[in-house]
């Protein structure tokens, strides 16, 4: 089966513009692109970079400039596998789960109602990711007859895009990712409800 | 084995005050509770409401009005799962999987640090939910020597606390707290980002 990565190469991560700065973001998206590979890798599948713009990997790039959507659908085989590069968090194992299912179509729903990752083994469907895609995913999936499950997972939910996302990749993460954002001074910080990280001065 | 869930009656989810006043806090934390305590009867066991004050439901309810975490380490038996009342995703295979892993201690993360949800067969094990309590829960368990699992679940994983949250409830539930938002005008409303919720004016 293919598995797709697709990668915002260029100005990624504009969401994080509050605590990390255009080269910051560039390098942080790039840790959690390779965590992502090394994610899949340990399953023993073969990803493949779907990028915006050239990008050094230890693994095959496809550079198509087009948004995602028209991107990703383009490259819909038989069977293909999409995970974002922001899931920070994937193990193996949580990659894993995406495959065991006996589905035409495979959804692993992200926060805030996107897809993080997907397994389609139907000809006909196809992928939307403009707004809530979890939804539109499900009903690309029924208008075509396809049989649709989900992978119920915290690991593969959790994308990362805003600040208390990053709370999470300092708590359960185990990769470049987490390991950047220790280097670049960030730490827990305790609030009155959900933790919050802090960025020591440099 | 005993299965607490416990519930603060009394001013709950005060961090959903922008959205919720105080009469309807309580409404939706006791929908929310119902939903909890379904999706554990959906597993063949019988949950335990420990609440902070009286509450009207069709199971046991143990009243203890002080703080969680002293509440709950006196009712740690030789096996006891603890599950928060407000995991409104919360479904019968969900909860299944934390009595899954042969582990001493089994852990299922919240978002930002939490712990939503565990089950402790280990006689010394004590529960701390102050602060970022799963990282916390991890020492506890190491400290007295107890295996420790964690369960990879984004069902239990959302604890409903926050605006964003009801997003998830909204877009993933299908019980009574889902039912409660939608009936209370809430719906979808898209963002450039993840989903927020808009509420109809009554």
């Amino acid at each position: 089966m293919d598995v797709l990565v697709p990668f915002a190469a260029e100005r990624p991560k504009t969401r994080l513009e509050s605590v990390l700065d255009g080269e910051e973001r560039v390098a942080f998206a790039r840790a959690m692109l390779v965590d992502v590979l090394a994610a899949v890798d340990g399953t023993g599948r073969s990803p493949t970079v779907l990028a915006t713009a050239p990008v050094d990997v230890d693994h095959p790039v496809t550079v198509d400039d087009r948004p995602l959507t028209p991107a990703v659908n383009q490259r819909l085989g038989d069977a293909t596998a999409v995970l974002m590069a922001d899931l920070a968090l994937a193990t193996p194992a949580a990659v894993d789960r995406l495959f065991a299912p006996d589905a035409g179509v495979v959804l692993a729903p992200g926060l805030g109602g996107g897809t993080n990752a997907l397994v389609t083994r139907h000809p006909e469907f196809r992928v939307d990711y403009h707004g809530a895609s979890y939804r539109d995913h499900r009903r690309n999936a029924d208008r075509v007859g396809a049989t649709v499950a989900t992978v119920d997972s915290f690991r593969l939910a959790v994308d990362v895009d805003e600040r208390t996302d990053l709370t999470e990749v300092l708590l359960h993460g185990d990769g470049s990712a987490r390991d950047w954002l220790v280097d670049a001074g960030f730490e827990l910080a305790q609030t009155d409800g959900r933790v919050d990280v802090t960025r020591a001065a440099r």
